[in-house]
């Protein structure tokens, strides 16, 4: 089955659907569905500019993908910046977060398809991660 | 963890690697495994003008994104034209080759990590699949 492109990272037959469910812990995101395979699923998101996708962790891991933009990937409490065709591996349970600061940026993500729900980090959580990295504090939004 | 993008599709520290132990099935294809990870793997393969993949069908999928050149995709009994940021989606023991007709290409694979063992098509396999549809016979380098 071959999902064309089209242009602008959009691709032919392929919806953006919501990222989650509103509350608060992200900004700014789109989210499609290129691949619902059996073993893996592989997703397009998209943020545009000043946005974040949700603080969390989970059992299962992620592989992305960076292809639009220039951004920036909370992993536990270190920022790292990344660029088109930089490759980022989430093992479980690692805390992260994708962020756009300076402008829209887009990545590709890998996940299994039987996988845990995400565990957002709570306010607690991310204060004490803040303290732990000062530096960190420009790339959370939430109140601390 | 960031595996860091140089240019012209190589990652830092991401070594070339054989890409199946030579017996004549495919030509001139490069291997670059860019994550290991629990769930699943993902690959980088680069296939020079003129060259080829086996032609092979397993029971794990695989979701493969184009990223370099122009090139083809057999699928079951089908040849289609694929250009980057196409995505491919291989279901369970369907039949693939990908091949570089005229000018080399490269593309990521995504696996998942605990997988079979690919079956090769047979020359009698291949021979029935171009006496089905004779327009696959000039993407088989194999005597027919």
């Amino acid at each position: 089955m071959l999902i064309k492109y089209l242009k602008n990272f959009r691709w032919d037959g392929i919806e953006q659907k919501p990222y989650k469910t509103e509350d608060g812990s992200f900004l700014n995101v789109k989210r499609f569905e290129i691949v619902k395979g059996n073993d893996s699923e592989f997703r397009y998101f998209e943020i545009s500019k000043g946005g974040y996708s949700s603080i969390e962790k989970h059992e299962h891991e992620h592989i992305v993908v960076f292809v639009k933009g220039k951004g920036y990937v909370l992993i536990n409490d270190k920022i790292f910046e990344v660029e088109p065709f930089d490759v980022i591996y989430i093992p479980s349970w690692t805390i992260h977060r994708f962020i756009a600061k300076d402008e829209d940026i887009g990545f590709f993500c890998i996940v299994k398809k039987d996988r845990d729900r995400p565990q957002k980090l709570n306010d607690d959580e991310i204060r004490k991660l803040v303290e732990n990295n000062p530096n960190l504090s420009e790339f959370f939004k939430e109140k601390l």
